[in-house]
């Protein structure tokens, strides 16, 4: 998987879940430094149906597993850090 | 909702969402800074089966409005800064 390829690919994904991967809608999640393996398993299940989205199950019939390894590549690579309040 | 009371509950999901929101295994996603308006969607798809999952679907049942809004709270107190890649 290729996340450079990602990146660009994540242009179609940046309206709502951000490039940077922070949610830009309150039904949003963040996708940054999530782990690939669980981001694959989302894309899967919004692809087979096993979770449902309006719109992340018609995104997801358009993603070829090329896609879904790039996309999670990208996302998987940003590096968070927490502030926790004290 | 209370987040400093979310922050006693999440002493539950800690083990595999970190108290820090981030994930601590690869199957898992982080929590840190999710909007509470996705992770009470998520928590309420668990408990009402429209979303599946081995433990969250029966951890969620045992969750009330209130522990949803405080562990909702919580989570999305945490402040999170990404580092994007050049």
């Amino acid at each position: 998987q290729d996340a450079a390829a990602g990146r660009q690919k994540a242009q179609m994904c940046a309206v709502c879940h951000g490039l940077d991967g922070i949610g830009r809608n309150p039904d949003v999640p963040n996708l940054a430094g999530d782990n690939a393996i669980y981001l694959r398993a989302q894309l899967h299940a919004f692809k087979s149906g096993e979770r449902r989205h309006e719109q992340m199950s018609i995104i997801a019939q358009g993603l070829s597993e090329e896609d879904i390894a790039d996309l999670t590549a990208w996302y998987s690579s940003l590096k968070i850090t927490v502030e926790m309040p004290e």
